[in-house]
């Protein structure tokens, strides 16, 4: 049978797995991202990992998933969350090792992907998906296509500006989305309404570095009004933030998509309403945000496979 | 020889040019759009003006772009600039007329394309084109394809928000770009700057009513500090705001079109200065701001008809 190969590479760890056309992952692991320290031993370890789980079927291409990957160069390029610096030839490494063609693009984008081919916006020829991670990535399809720009960047939703001196961006500017929207941005807005206000909080009992989102969640569910105000706090944001895009691409839907996205009506109400508010009149009602139909532990993979099964159409 | 009739309808005049596949307006007139008490009169009335002037070529498609044109159902719905209300369906009329098919989008769209096919955006697959007149229009370019968006209503980058708390806009909102950056906008911030500040000035002697863009870049070029300030305060608007767009669909360049464009360095320096600044590093440098390359009277005419060409490649 023909499958594709899907791998996601975060900062820590590196999962993969072959996919067929249907979208049944018919095998999944991952490696340590951080175990090697030559990129190529990297490649090496994982492409051997991935051929003895192969079963005899036929890989058709390779996809992948990685910050600061470069859909036009087949690069990963001056990767912050990797130990490998500069120029990484990803893709023509991978072509080698499985004689088939390899796809690159950064996690947001083959998120997109994922979610046309095999998740929530099968059909939908415009619409966007918002990653929830570490920061917040953004993946655009226009006419049924990603848009990629003119550099192969485009969809850094995370970095446009709420607030002009606002918080430090690792980017290296102030008051970027993902630094209010993300699991780092929630956790920077608790420890702001902890230190404005003086309510009680299960949430004064944990470290910064100890804090998660899931922490946060639970808290709200238990009724913690800083945790209940953290969420309010950052749906607002998102939902002013999302209302200017939707003037820009008019998309049919804005998925959400990570760990922030799984808060359920926690994060999704207070997006909905500021969305719908801050929108031009003619927009109103018009724009779903909607759950990503890919929230299991298997969809970075989809994603970056099916980046290789929409080339193959 | 094939020829495209392009129709471009402003709320004060409706103009009209015969376009061969070069580009080459082999004929242009207008008419009054306002002397109409009905639209099918006008659209009769129109349609015998382009008949009398083809001088025996033939028609295959007439290109109309017009405020709220609706690319997806051929309608012009609710125009604010025109008397006649609710939805006028345009694209059948025309059809009939000409026994051609007819393509409508907005006006900002239709410049877009214009650049593409005809303008100084040959060759290229992902730009932006933002019109300067009343208000602000914008057509993004991806993929080589024009951005429609779910709802045919994409590009409304006049309604992104510079000051939630800001200048009341037209379309219901505070703070919209357009506000700012527009024919309108920057006389508003010439009123402004003439209420807080205390220099001399030869704009105190006109009125709002009286006062526009020419005006304003001629006193700018006689040294007048208001009329410098006004251009640097649109610029800083404008191009910081461009940096937000940059983000969304990484463009090759970006094209200033219509009246406040004409100001040339008046206008550009401010907008690439604040723009750079305020970009994603990994943006800087990258994108370039230009004058589109259709700045003359059959400009619109040409970016209708090449709404047909386009479609007929």
């Amino acid at each position: 049978m023909n499958v594709t190969i899907g791998i996601d590479i975060g900062g820590t760890n590196t999962k993969y797995g072959v996919v067929d056309r249907e979208g049944n992952v018919l095998f999944h692991d991952s490696i340590s991202t951080t175990g090697y320290d030559e990129f190529e031993t990297y490649i090496k370890s994982l492409s051997s990992e991935i051929k003895k789980n192969l079963g005899g079927n036929q890989v058709v291409g390779v996809g992948v998933g990685a910050a600061n990957g470069n859909y036009y160069k087949g690069t990963i390029e001056h990767a912050t969350n990797l130990k490998w610096k500069g120029i990484l030839p990803i893709g023509e490494m991978l072509k080698k090792e499985f004689n088939a063609p390899a796809v690159i693009t950064n996690d947001a984008n083959a998120a997109a992907v994922g979610e046309m081919v095999f998740g929530a916006a099968k059909g939908m020829k415009d619409f966007i998906v918002i990653t929830l991670g570490t920061g917040l990535g953004s993946g655009i399809v226009s006419n049924g296509q990603l848009v990629n720009g003119k550099h192969g960047i485009a969809g850094e939703l995370g970095h446009t500006t709420v607030n002009y001196a606002g918080r430090y961006c690792n980017c290296g500017k102030r008051g970027c989305l993902e630094t209010y929207v993300s699991a780092t941005g929630i956790k920077r807005t608790v420890y702001k309404l902890l230190a404005d206000h003086l309510e009680n909080s299960e949430l004064r009992q944990i470290s910064f570095e100890n804090l998660n989102t899931k922490m946060i969640t639970e808290c709200a569910q238990r009724g913690d009004v800083v945790a209940l105000a953290a969420f309010e706090y950052t749906g607002r944001i998102l939902g002013t933030k999302l209302a200017e895009t939707v003037a820009h691409t008019d998309p049919e839907a804005i998925f959400l998509f990570g760990g922030l996205s799984l808060a359920g009506d926690l994060i999704f109400k207070p997006t909905i309403k500021h969305m719908e508010v801050n929108l031009m009149p003619v927009f109103r009602g018009k724009v779903k945000i909607l759950p990503s139909g890919l929230q299991n532990q298997a969809a970075p993979i989809l994603g970056a496979s099916s980046l290789v099964w929409s080339t193959l159409k």
